[in-house]
């Protein structure tokens, strides 16, 4: 393996924001480098998000990755609100001018994008742990990493930081650059991945007495499953029949509905975190994707904010070839901003409207069942979570 | 005076609710008493609400007490949102296909009503302190009442209690029988009515790093203007020339814009409380208007919930009438908590997204500003206001 000591991007991170820059780079001739501390097999094996916005398989597709999602992803064009004991439809396509989403774990995808990059360039690195990033506000920030034993040097024009929340990138950057704005959530999210077919052709998102459930899928034979549970739950502590009681009664309606069961392959519980970081650059490095922001998991936003971040950055550097201007990477964090922030309390108006605060009062549940209530009998109020689920034009206005 | 003994509807209190339902059965030719603890003068003196929706306006048409309402009321096409210094109108026709809604103090109702009833019946006795309401589930329910220094009985078929949030007829409703969800706001309005033109068409809602505030009006020759304070707040301890500055201040923008100052001529601190009494209705008695719910004044929905109850009952006494059916007085409460929910919902997320909570984070801030950001780049979102705020039609299936 060679080692590059030159760049004109360096890209710290091979998670879907850091290897869909790279890919949109390369293709438009700009040299870029990818330095992941983790393994192959451990990047390709991280369970994520699993709904893609059309926006980002069209960036997916653009960038010639969309190949095995097209016949293997699963087109959804809209999801089941489940509450009090009955179900409605919201209908993207008719609410939306003809939006959809697509069911492909981010795992697939990121399979895809390292076995192209493998392939065909740029450099991809994996075992490569980035020690710093350094002189962010310099005409050459370095990036100090570790690969084969060694530390080595990669020098940069630019640095993307695609490292997530915990990122050494974000924490290289001067103290008091950058304001993180955050907020916890008094819950947290049991999920299970289960070798059953899902008895659902859409997602369900479920409102309950109990707390919320979310019913999702990997596959036609794979089901993705979620519980609320209190922040700090031991997911040993539940046996599987418990899981499956209890999505049961959370999904529960006037009819006889059940999960079709089956072996429990993975379980784990996830947090629940709303953060922003302001600006997402800093000099001549920029954050995207997790670097810069998370969002609570309700709103299937993760991973498409980490796409639109990269979009809107590919066609800054683009920008720069072309005519040797910076104004887009200049524009890059306010472009981003309105976006992360749209995206950002539309994944709070889910969370806070299909939770069960710890804290919650029977007037606070009206509230949410009269919200959900109007998103069945408004075209307005279904509309606009439909669009704001099914994913705002990147680069639109309504961000 | 004569003093009714007998009547088919007894109806408890003197505001808005019980004097529109008293018209609306006299014109039906169904007996009625209106009954109210305090003098003339009073109840025609109280400040409250001054907006009217479509559908009160037509209500009060309907009963023939909207002749100075059409020459004194003002119409208003839209209101306006001030946030990060900047001013977004939201227009209401164009948004809701043509509806609007009135500036028409309540008071001014009130009065228009008492003189009509005075005038052409039914009874309306003031001084009539309510003592009980005796049997509501028998079928001769009876109010007990003082008037001119001596008790009295008025026995009826059915009592409606439009006597408020603390009036005597829910009270007296065995214990069990309702269910009362409520929540308390963590600040208050810092009302005043000023001898000032209005500097404005329109409502003003301003989000300010400073709290809330609210330019409203009574007439082209009366502002009424409103602070968000925090609860407990001695309206005394606050100069005339404080409240100016900060209303100037709240309301700032980009450019030189200034409030009009004039003589204050009333000022008064009102709490914020959202409640909801369920059902609305126990035996032969019902509950309407404040009695039965209160809202925050943030949406303008006080005195528009209170017309729809009554004229949902108006319509239920009317069908019984002609068709010996109780089918729709059964159905009162159902049909209207629909609409009192929504509008709870609409008032709390009109609260909510423009105050700023005495423990507000940095991050709800911004959440804040993306909801508002959010309406005015999105027909979805702009129409969802306007529907809710212009009122939705009375039974109409979107509440």
């Amino acid at each position: 393996m060679e080692h590059p000591e030159r760049t004109r991007v360096g890209i710290v991170g091979a998670g879907p924001a850091g290897l869909l820059l790279a890919r949109h780079l390369h293709m438009s001739g700009i040299d870029c480098v990818v330095l992941e501390s983790r393994d192959r097999e451990y990047v390709e094996r991280r369970q994520r998000a699993g709904i893609l916005e059309q926006g980002t398989v069209e960036a997916l597709r653009a960038v010639g990755a969309a190949d095995r999602l097209e016949r293997e992803g699963i087109p959804h064009e809209g999801i089941e609100l489940r509450f009090s004991r009955r179900s409605h439809r919201v209908d993207f396509p008719s609410l939306t001018g003809g939006r959809r989403v697509w069911v492909y774990a981010q795992t697939e995808v990121v399979k895809d994008l390292v076995a192209l990059q493998l392939r065909e360039g740029p450099p991809l690195l994996f075992d490569a742990p980035v020690l710093a990033v350094e002189g962010p506000d310099t005409k050459r920030p370095l990036i100090r990493y570790v690969h084969a034993g060694r530390e080595r040097t990669l020098t940069c024009d630019w640095v993307v930081g695609c490292d997530g929340y915990h990122g050494v990138t974000r924490r290289g950057l001067p103290p008091g650059a950058l304001r993180t704005y955050e907020r916890t959530h008094p819950y947290s999210w049991f999920g299970i991945l289960a070798d059953a077919p899902p008895a659902y052709d859409e997602l369900i998102y479920a409102h309950s007495d109990r707390g919320f459930a979310l019913a999702s899928m990997r596959s036609p034979h794979v089901s993705r499953l979620y519980l609320q549970v209190p922040n700090g739950t031991d997911p040993d502590a539940w046996s599987d029949a418990r899981i499956w009681d209890e999505l049961d009664a959370r999904f529960a309606t006037e009819g006889d509905w059940r999960l079709h069961r089956g072996p429990i392959i993975a379980k784990a519980v996830l947090p629940m975190r709303s953060s922003v970081t302001e600006p997402m650059a800093w000099g001549r490095v920029f954050l995207a994707g997790d670097a810069a922001h998370i969002v609570p998991p309700t709103g299937a936003k993760g991973l498409n904010l980490a796409a639109a971040d990269v979009v809107v950055l590919a066609r800054a550097f683009d920008h720069l070839k072309v005519t040797g201007s910076t104004d887009l990477l200049d524009a890059y964090s306010d472009t981003c901003l309105r976006r992360v922030w749209r995206a950002e309390h539309f994944s709070f108006f889910m969370t806070s409207t299909l939770h069960k605060a710890p804290e919650q009062s029977e007037f606070d549940t009206r509230l949410q069942l009269s919200q959900l209530e109007r998103i069945t009998a408004s075209w307005h109020a279904a509309a606009e979570l439909a669009e704001n689920y099914a994913g705002l034009p990147m680069g639109g206005k309504g961000a």
